[in-house]
């Protein structure tokens, strides 16, 4: 008897934004396993009686190896369990979903994807601006500020990075941000390139800024905290 | 007395990929104002005695100018209706949610963006493969395949597209990929790079076909009908 996986995204963080797919998924569910930023209130849709596994992973603290994840997940489901893998934001973007992925596969495990709310739109929205522009936006970039060894990766696309008509979502940036604006810059992206710092997007704790690339630069490391963070730059409208 | 605007994202087109925040939204709306594809079963969760108005463009078709969809927009919350305007997939993205946006500020109408699943998150779901992958995908972009003349714009960054480590999503690009493609191996992206045909994703009418950049340059453009389709390209994951 072998069990069913469903990665389920669980959006930016308000469980308000979770789909109806994804509530239908957590209410079926005999076990959740759930990254940090899936966690509160979002869990309340799992019913009563289900297995909650947090597996998180945090930007800054010790998280369990991605491999153990894996095995735990396989391990669920060959019980015949019904079983989320809650991932927050959406799964398919720097999820680390495809190691989970390939895991169940040579376990002969079957499962789903179901996609949800990516930061950089919850954080855009949330600004009342849009991500594209018609004129001055049409390419709209996701970047991470840090690679697995938890640095800026090196090998970055600087004519990709540095285009001033394209909009960049760079997700878990904050602590490698003066390091990236230095090469943007370097490149010929203008030192008042808009700059927008998004915090717990989409949570009470929700936190907005605007500053300038090089503004960003000077703050962006030293705020405190290590609530998530997603910083939007380019050609970005005006906000409300 | 002045009305209030959601723009409200709609998803890629299943109405079980809506956020509960839209939903809700939707069941509390005196108007809702939608697009083609937002059309059909997700429609169902406006309460009976709604004005439902149709202001669709889709690709190929006249449709209403988008001077004429704000203008309408604004009409409507000026009566002191609580108006929905949906947009399919993320409305912040290749949405037109600017134009619209700037006639409600000027207007003095309040208002607020509902984030949703855009077709890139959902096509790569169904196929079963992440958007990005640690080692080899570590940059996102979306583009659009047609500007507002309906062609291929013309200032496309190359260095940034023809990037052998990024995956591209393309909206609307079915008629120009073949151009778009040769550009890309103009500019050295390798003729057997990965791509996946998205149509009609998340809805019953979903075809997924995968090729290669060659091989998909050679038949999107000849495929008939004017079911909405992404691309992808880049170093795809092998699906399940």
């Amino acid at each position: 008897m072998s069990g069913f996986v469903s990665f389920v995204s669980s959006g930016p963080g308000d469980p308000e934004l979770l789909t109806l797919k994804a509530v239908d998924r957590l209410r079926r569910a005999d076990a959740v396993l759930y990254d940090d930023l899936s966690a509160g209130p979002i869990l309340e849709h799992a019913r009563e009686g289900a297995d909650l596994v947090g597996v998180g992973k945090r930007a800054g603290r010790p998280s369990p190896r991605q491999d153990h994840v894996s095995r735990l997940l396989v391990d669920y489901a060959a019980t015949g369990a019904r079983v989320v893998r809650l991932k927050s934001g959406d799964a398919g973007i720097f999820g680390r979903l495809e190691e989970e992925l390939i895991a169940l596969r040579a376990a002969g495990i079957d499962h789903e994807v179901i996609p949800g709310v990516t930061a950089a739109s919850a954080a855009a929205a949330a600004a009342g601006i849009p991500l594209t522009r018609r004129l001055t936006a049409r390419r709209l970039q996701f970047l991470t500020g840090h690679d697995v060894s938890g640095v800026l990766p090196g090998d970055l696309n600087m004519a990709a990075l540095a285009d001033p008509g394209a909009t960049t979502a760079l997700y878990m940036g904050r602590r490698t941000f003066a390091a990236l604006a230095r090469r943007l810059i370097d490149a010929g992206l203008s030192p008042d390139t808009p700059a927008l710092l998004a915090e717990a997007v989409s949570t009470p704790e929700e936190r907005l800024s605007r500053h300038s690339l090089t503004g960003l630069a000077e703050t962006a490391g030293a705020q405190p905290g290590d609530a998530p963070a997603l910083i939007l730059f380019g050609p970005l409208a005006e906000e409300d």
